[in-house]
């Protein structure tokens, strides 16, 4: 089976801790590595964790609060001092090419590579990204300032004929692509065959949703709906909700809750507020409403669909 | 005696390495707390370092390439988001004030405590802060953008006047106080009585001079001349000369001669290119010229004039 792995690289909300950096995920689908968010120290902690940042193409940042994009200029300067030459492709707010060109003409910096932006439209369910095995879209979350989550699915991979099959119903090269890719069989008198009866090791598509930062709403529900991991930020414990609403975020209960309602298959908590130095509370809080929950921790990798 | 310590927040160059953040320093004298230069991740530094950076009122920005200054928004963020009150002076070229507020109207950001800008006017020598302990100027350095050094003096700690002085020689209050503070005495006949016959415990003012990034420059030696802890840019081994000239940088060769041009007491070295995983070379290639060097290592603290 390909990758679709999840490695967290910062978890903690807007002030980091002496150890849980801001917001930063890169996500491993067949070998495209996706930056989701770019905190402060995230170059810092990909080199940490010993990984190549020059593979990543595929910049995603949800919003421009400083804690999910302070790390972005100083990763791009190494990725140029380091020779890249590829492109780079930054979904992100519109107003990020501002405020990246201000720097970048202060400090006479010119790139050898290109950036290609891709502003934010704000739109639920836009597809924003998509290659030969996954695509991207956008969900609108429920923040201060714009923001968007992401939702990553990669795209079918064929399964295998049970060779047997083909002279059974004389199959055309046509209908064997279709059949690989999940279709049922119509022969010719009208009969619908089943995938299953002539395909083997057909597996559905994986879908990891990422969601931070948001109010609790009800209305993402039918973008998320079924995901194999949702990352639901949990900044707070539920005994701090007026807190929560105050500054536009979810308590661990709420993200558990969102998790039950939208059915996904695995709950992922992060962006934990600094007020909290053990993260079992937010879990057992999550968890009181949906079991399978596991906490963003830095360094850890998580298989999607597992 | 008075506090006059200096740490090492971040020591690399430009890329940082997966155990050496950029550029950053805290500078304590007498209980005033100054920060030089805020590399990515300078706050994580502190907390990792366990400073409270609240007490920090005063910030020094040598120039805007990024590994001097990209840490700096997400510590203004955090000092506001802990509830500061209290002023923050920001000595610093002139745009940096663009940067921020461009970052901080996309993110709707308004802090609660008023930043006091004290643009650069690259002069050498100018007095741009100074309180009853202690004066800041500047060096002007010789980067490929404009960039400022500091020197930080300590003011003239008080002696102890010897008490039989003062009915021997009759001393006025005003007598008094310019005796402490160092002066000789005119006694009404003319004759000079020396300062030390009078005053015990008069310790000379204490000098921190900081030059990065710079070429080799000894039009810099006027303004360093004596210090007692020169920091000085060693980027580079001097087998990468060419290197060093072609990005505006020093190496250790260098930086130990400008040291002996300059007489200083003590030179540190830091700023490392990341391509140099042990630093023993760079330390050997300093003290072929400038026995009295040591190496900027992050967390450690140096005693400044010991």
């Amino acid at each position: 089976m390909q990758h679709f792995e999840l490695t967290i690289l910062g978890c903690s909300s807007a002030t980091p801790t002496s150890n849980r950096n801001p917001t930063a995920q890169l996500l491993n689908i067949a070998e495209r590595f996706f930056l989701i968010d770019c905190g402060e120290g995230t170059q810092m902690q990909l080199r940490k964790f010993k990984f190549k940042f020059q593979r990543i193409n595929h910049i995603f940042i949800s919003h421009l609060h400083g804690d999910h994009y302070l790390g972005l200029l100083g990763l791009l300067s190494s990725m140029h001092l380091l020779g890249r030459k590829d492109d780079l492709h930054l979904y992100c707010p519109g107003e990020l090419q501002e405020i990246l060109e201000v720097q970048n003409k202060h400090s006479q910096t010119f790139f050898n590579y290109q950036i290609i932006y891709h502003p934010h439209t704000y739109e639920n369910g836009k597809l924003i990204m998509q290659d030969n095995k996954v695509e991207v879209r956008t969900i609108v979350l429920n923040h201060r300032i714009p923001c968007c989550g992401f939702v990553f699915t990669e795209k079918q991979v064929p399964g295998n004929i049970l060779p047997e099959m083909i002279s059974k119903y004389n199959l055309t090269v046509e209908e064997i692509m279709h059949l690989k890719r999940g279709s049922d069989l119509t022969t010719s008198d009208g009969t619908v065959v089943p995938n299953a009866e002539i395909i083997s090791n057909l597996k559905t598509p994986r879908t990891y949703a990422y969601c931070s930062d948001t109010l609790y709403d009800e209305g993402l529900i039918p973008y998320i709906k079924g995901a194999d991991l949702l990352y639901h930020e949990s900044t707070f414990l539920h005994g701090m909700l007026d807190r929560a609403k105050q500054t536009h975020h979810t308590t661990a209960l709420q993200a558990g809750t969102i998790a039950k309602m939208a059915e996904v298959k695995k709950l992922m908590i992060g962006h934990y507020s600094a007020r909290y130095k053990d993260l079992e509370p937010l879990l057992e809080e999550a968890k009181s409403v949906f079991e399978n929950t596991v906490l963003a921790i830095e360094g850890e990798t998580t298989e999607v669909g597992q």
